[in-house]
This record gives structure tokens, sequence and C-alpha cells, in this order.
């Protein structure tokens, strides 16, 4: 895959140090700051609430997020309708 | 994979900054612009709206999208029957 | 994987600009012209149709599916039991 | 993967033209002339029948299966018991 | 991948032509001889017969399972208990 | 995929000979000591204890558990709301 | 992957010709002695007995499992709480 392939994904990194959104696959949402991301969406978040059917489920340090569970990475605002 | 093989994606290079609707595999669609695509359907929307069983259920500023979850990208015009 | 490997996903290109039929895992089925083709089956179908449990569900002017979704590419005619 | 290897998946080879069943992971089966397979069981039948569930539910012109959803393909005689 | 790796996938190579059980993901498990089999777990089987929840469904005089669905293959002798 | 690709993985390595929990796909945890870990997250984990739905379900003098199944990797303090 | 990398599944090569326990995704579990495994996990058992819910199910003189279907291998010593 060229550089130019990989686009979305190096976009990702522009992103890092900011709070972001992670959602996976099992209806369950990762919030935090983003310390780290690589092109297969392995993400690494600090100080992150684990949100579950949309409620606060567990509170987290520092997680490694494996990237072939994750649906999307929120950057922007957004909410809930 | 030879560059030829590779055309139905990389046609999808000419929807970028377009309108498209992202069909996941969960019943999930996103609609959006799309400002990034990859081969892997890796994709970036702007200003994008969730739909959850053909109803709103979420607004984003900006998401990037694992392309192993998509079902289909349209581009086009379409409605529900 | 050899040329000679390759002649199952080959000969769908001779079924490019004619109408296919494209069955998903998923209960899913599109019927539409298509106008590009790759050896992962992905697919850009054009006036498409969409038929969920038999019946048609909505309609798309382009949409590109991603290969990994296929069940099987119906090129001849064919009916319903 | 040596030539050796890929053994079974050569021997497919001398079943083209002949009569096979490919069954797949969701329940179904197709019958029909296999004019073409390639190492992945991607397989092209043609004048094809879909059983779901053992009973006959649709007929195909011509098909083309994408290999990852084949469970197995039967060449020889067989019957239900 | 070494050779030396390959050792549990080699080691089936010994029961070509011996009397096999391959139990699948799906509560399927095939019997008979096996004639053929690669380092995917592709396997040739030829006078088989298909047990479903440990009852007899169906007999084969041959067929290709594709390796990614096997659980196990079963050399040596065993029973249910 | 360049080493600086890799970050995410590789900082993983720091947390080896700490108290780390590994969160399955499948509602299940492992709490133990992570004395081996890959970048395709295969551990290795020590007198650890396996969690069900959140109790505690059995406890293991050592494990070597699958990357494939890691749903995240929790280094950090943490607890459920 | 370096070798470095691969540590986790070297390490499992130490356990060979001792008493393990493989745990599969599907709530089975195959306890013998591992005379074969390679960084795939693919494992070959012998005298193994399969557990079903925890409880003893089948006996098997030889089983070859293949890795993609393990959770974990458990190889120290462990107790249901």
């Amino acid at each position: 895959m060229s550089q130019q392939a990989k686009k979305p994904l190096n976009s990702l990194q522009k992103a890092v140090n900011k709070e972001v959104s992670v959602r996976l696959k099992m209806e369950l949402e990762y919030r935090g700051k983003m310390i780290n991301v690589d092109p297969y969406m392995n993400v690494i978040l600090v100080d992150a609430t684990e949100y579950s059917g949309g409620n606060p489920s567990a509170t987290y340090g520092k997680i490694v997020i494996r990237g072939n569970n994750v649906l999307f990475i929120k950057i922007g605002e957004g909410f809930r309708i």
C-alpha cells in the first residue's frame, strides 16, 4: 500500500494527545486522551472512561486497545440525538 | 494486486469531498462528507450523522471508520422503498 | 497465486457492464449493472436495487460493495423455487 | 507454501466440468457443474440449484461463489441418512 | 515460518491414508479415510460419514474440507464419556 | 509497517513484569503479572485470576493468551463505576 | 516479526511433553500431554480429555488442534473458584 493510500490512518496521528472516543464493535465506547495510535488503529488511551450502552461503566488509568476491535474513532465534537 | 485490480477502490477516490453514506455490517449507517478514503475502505467523514435502524441516533464532527466493518459505500442518490 | 489460479475471479471481468446480482452473507442482495469488479470481489453497481429477505428495500444510484461481505455473484439467469 | 502443500486444492482441479455440491457455512448448498475453481475455493457453478435446509430454494444459470464461505466441496456420491 | 515451526501440521502427513475424524466449529464431524491434507488443514476424506450433534446425518464418497473451518483432527482412538 | 507505526504495541513492553488486566472479547478478564508480550498481543501471565462477568472464576499458575482474542490490556489503575 | 517479538510463542516450546490445558473459544477445553506446538498455537495433544462446560465429555488418543481456535494454553497449576 502506498503512502498515499494510508492517509485516513495517518491523519489519526494529528489527533494524538487530544481527547477522542473509540467505539468498539460490541456496544462499548472508550473516551480519553489518545497518547498513541498506529495504522491498525491499535490505540493507547489514558484517563479513560468506558461506556456500555451509553452509560459510564469503568475508568482506566491506561489501556491499550487492539485495533481489530475498533468500529470508528471520533475526533471532533458530537452528541446523541 | 495489480493497479488494474484495484479499480473499484480507486474509483472511490473520485467521491472524496462529496456526500456519501457508509453502511456498516451491524445495521449502522453514517452519512457525511467523505474527506478521505483508502483501499481498505478506511474512511474519514466530517459533519456526519449516524443512523441506527434507519433513524438518526448521533452526530459527529469527524470520525475515522475502520474499513473492515464496511458493507458498502453509497455514492449516488437512493431512497428506501 | 499464479495467474492460472485466479481464473474464477478473472472470469468475473467478462460480466462487467452486465446486470448481476450480488448476494451478501446477511440475507441482503443487490441487483444492478456491475461497472467494476476486482479479484477481492469488491464491486461497483449502478442503478441498484437492494432486496432484504427477497423483497425490494432500497435503490441506489451507485454503491461500492466491500468484497469480503460477498457470498456469491450471480451472472446468468435464475429464479426462486 | 510449496506445491506439495497445495495438493488438496490442486486435486479439486480434477473435478472441473463435473457435478459437485458446494456446502457453505450458513446451511446453504449449491449443486451444479463446476466449470472453474482456484486454491481459495472460489468456484464457478453453472446450471446450479440452491438448497436451503435440504430443500431446493433457487436455480442459477451461473454463479461465482467466494471461497471463504465454503465449508466443503463434495465430489463423489453421497446421501442423507 | 521455519520448517521447525510447522511440525504439528507436518505430522498430520503421517496420518494420510488412515481413518481420522475432522471436527468443525459448527458441531459437525466428518469421519473417513484422509487421503490428503495440507498445512492449512484443508483435508480430503473418502468414504466419509457426517455426524451432526453426535448422530450420523450423511455419507460422502469424497469431500474436500476447507481448513479454516477445522477445530481439530482426531488421529488416535477415543470415545465419548 | 515501520518501527514508528508499532509504537502502541512496543509501549506494552514497558509493562512487562507489572500487574496488568487482559480483557477478552467474550466477557472474560485475566489479571496477573505479565512476564511476556509480543506485537500481536500474545501475552504470558503468571499467578493469574480469571474473572467472568466481573466475578473471579479460576486461578492459573501460567497461561499463554492468544493475541487475536484480546480486546484491550489495562496497565494503569481503574475501577468499575 | 523479529525473533524477539515471538517470545511468548517460543516459550510455549518449553512446555512440550508436559501436561497442559488448551481452552478454545467455544467453551471447550482439552487437557493432555502436549507433544508438539508451533507459533500459530497449532497443538498436538496425546491422551487428551475434552471438557465441555467444565465436565469431561470425550477422550482422544491424539488430536491436532488448529491454532486459530485457541483462547489460551494453561501451563502451570490452577483451579476453579
